[in-house]
């Protein structure tokens, strides 16, 4: 057994795992920082819908070095190795032929796939797949896909529904299955229609409105699903695009508390119950911005915000103020239409019993609207009745609904109200955005507002 | 002379008086409303250099009804008619054919082209023009531009910069002349080298560095222009692109308070020194959001975010906050690139002397970057040193930069800092930003702020 020490060791090399090893790299520059992960390949996780179709065409365009081509990467000393055990009392770590000893731990070990208890035992068919994020898996599904015909995802969340599009862009027959309408999580319906539209244009049979209960199998492998009101969908492979959850194995086994839903339980700077580890990233226990309950929310933006939190915390706690909680902030494509969505949904605000108003508006993202690329643009804003905080909103338009949801989350982020978005300042340009006039975010806000004033 | 009465006048419909108008009317069921216009034909500002080239094509494609299509404009009655004097303490305004008593009143008069003193005598050559907001004007100076083959454009504001990349996509001989890099009033030259560059490849002849001096001109027609140095470029058009001053004799004529750079002098809610009389847009008198000095800005939608202050003031200032102050937010595109920018540039900064730094990165618009459309995106952030203050940003990237720079204005107004930028929560997506590890605004900051702790 090999001993080493460095400062500050982090367990795992997705975006939360590698920005804290850069922000820690620059941040503490006498300091040695290690980073300790258990696959030689690296992926990006957002990317992986896109190597199954035609936008990336193969994984390799999906893999990224560790770190990038950023110089710090030199600073940082990377192990590939299984981390076996955490002795959290002795600050120290053991993998197979090494032991570690540490000032600073974080722990980034991720999410794998949840996979609901009727499914866990057909997980051993060899054509049922989920969408872990691991090379040598997602390759070999690939290929299982490309050497088949008809494939049925489960899951209407982004990925199920991302990976449901790439796979109908190579000409296979898909079905979705799902037990609402398809991003039931972040939008409300009424956001949502045209994408249903969308994925029927591309060929994909949508099958909502009731859960899958069983894989079918016959000689060992998997021939179909069965829906709760018993129909059987056929099929050569299955994907189980059914979320994710908090991989947490080795904090549990070292001791640290687990928050509900099972990610390590951490403060607002990321700090477990021990001021020395900390825990970030999907394998940490979120709390919602707006509601305060635990969320199951899993980005890698947010998990990159929390890695700058817990770097800039580590010695000290900085003037950098903590995490907030989790927006649940996300954006996909489907065709050449966007879907974007920040908060809370106006379903969801309804479900936890906040007295809300909505505002909608639909207009161009162009002006005048015979600047050629014209295309329609929609924004619903989820506002809070009395004080007028925004809680919430959902876009749908071109390309540049990805970065509009990033005003809406920003407002949401701030605390900001309808009274706010009205007078907003912002930069229109006729080839680039909708007019001034009739800008959506600042409409939907007016809308919402002129709403918040009716007496129901 | 007929007489009528309206609750609500509003003189000017462009941007800031059809919001105007459209608001009082959502806004005040009740009351009526009445907008003059001397213009039958109205354009969208913003459209206008795009009638010129390849993008519109024609000025027909910049016309707009008053009030679009919306519904609320049944409401609305539209007067074309030139007001010739307004009565403040009697409430009365008179046009050729009618005398008007109200009980509010908006100037919402717009801007008209500033020309230096220098050529005030040659806008008589009949080939010598402005960008004068009037359809009659800018269709005998489109039919002027095709019917020729040299063109000058004095001036490398937005407004210059988007006139010569359109007439050079028709195949013109266009020469941009200015005194410094062009856009030099919102970015720093760092930023906008690359769109020099592009500006050359559309085979426009950049003549930077020195000042247009005098319109050289014989048998009664323009020639060319003089530069300060004596060199003459030779022209068979000279369109005068700089600026635009607020038109305000009739407010002056009434007696109305002016600001300094001759805008009607308002207070926080739009209101003039008379409660009743309220001044929006382009000949209000506006003030830097930063340096609180008076501002020369002008943009359609500061101009309707004015309206919207004053329509919720009109009878009772309401819980709406007042206008801040103006941000200097633009955008605009050269060839496929986009170069935005919000609040006040480094140099600027310096120019007024307050304590910045800054932090720049520059990455790329999608992750992976084997994305098909990838691009590189680049983002600059001044910050004040000690408070971390966001007070300017720049964004050079593809169309979604249009939208991002919209981030960073409401990260001004709302008066964050880099410290809330830096756990910022944004969505991100493979196929419609940057990688969530490197969202380029959020490096940026932690680039300025690892910059602000630097001991110089």
């Amino acid at each position: 057994m090999q001993e080493k020490y460095s400062d500050i060791i982090i367990i795992g090399a997705g975006p939360a795992g590698m920005v804290a090893a850069m922000g820690s790299a620059m941040t503490y520059i006498d300091k040695s920082v290690t980073v300790i992960r258990e696959n030689e390949k690296l992926l990006v996780p957002c990317g992986i819908p896109y190597i199954f179709g035609k936008t990336l065409g193969s994984i390799q365009k999906d893999e990224i070095e560790c770190g990038g081509h950023n110089p710090l990467v030199e600073k940082i000393n990377r192990v590939v190795a299984s981390v076996k055990r955490v002795d959290i009392e002795n600050k120290t770590l053991y993998t197979d032929d090494s032991v570690y000893t540490f000032d600073k731990l974080i722990f980034a070990t991720g999410s794998t796939p949840f996979v609901h208890k009727n499914f866990e035992n057909a997980l051993n068919l060899p054509n049922v797949f989920t969408i872990d994020k691991n090379f040598d898996h997602l390759a070999h599904l690939k290929k299982t896909i490309d050497e088949n015909r008809k494939i049925i995802v489960v899951g209407t969340g982004f990925i199920g529904v991302e990976v449901a599009c790439e796979i109908a862009s190579i000409n296979k027959e898909v079905s979705i299955v799902g037990g609402g309408h398809i991003l039931a999580g972040s939008f409300d319906k009424d956001m949502t229609m045209e994408a249903e539209e969308l994925m029927k244009d591309l060929g994909i049979n949508l099958v909502l409105g009731q859960h899958a209960q069983e894989v079918i199998h016959e000689n060992s492998r998997a021939k179909g699903i069965k829906l709760c009101d018993g129909t059987v969908i056929e099929a050569d492979v299955i994907i189980l695009a059914t979320g994710y959850k908090p991989n947490t194995s080795l904090a549990k086994e070292a001791g640290l508390k687990l928050a509900r839903y099972g990610g390590i339980w951490v403060d607002e700077y990321m700090r477990t119950r021990n001021k020395d580890i900390f825990a970030i990233g999907d394998c940490s226990g979120r709390r919602d911005f707006i509601t305060r309950d635990p969320s199951k929310v899993m980005l890698a933006s947010t998990s990159s915000a929390e890695a700058r939190v817990a770097v800039s915390s580590l010695y000290k706690v900085s003037v950098l103020k903590g995490f907030n909680g989790t927006i649940a902030i996300f954006s996909t494509m489907i065709k050449d239409r966007v879907f974007a969505s920040a908060g809370i949904t106006e379903k969801e605000a309804n479900n936890q019993n906040i007295d809300i108003v909505t505002g909608y508006f639909e207009g161009l993202n162009r002006h005048p609207g015979t600047i050629p690329d014209t295309a329609k643009q929609s924004v619903k804003l989820v506002v809070m009745r009395n004080s007028g905080r925004i809680i919430g909103g959902q876009v749908v338009g071109a390309k540049e609904a990805g970065e509009m949801i990033n005003i809406i989350g920003l407002a949401i982020e701030a605390e900001l109200t309808v009274y706010s978005l009205i007078s907003l300042q912002v930069a229109t340009q006729p080839l680039l955005t909708a007019a001034p006039t009739n800008y959506p975010i600042v409409q939907a806000a007016s809308v919402a507002f002129a709403n918040s004033q009716r007496k129901d």
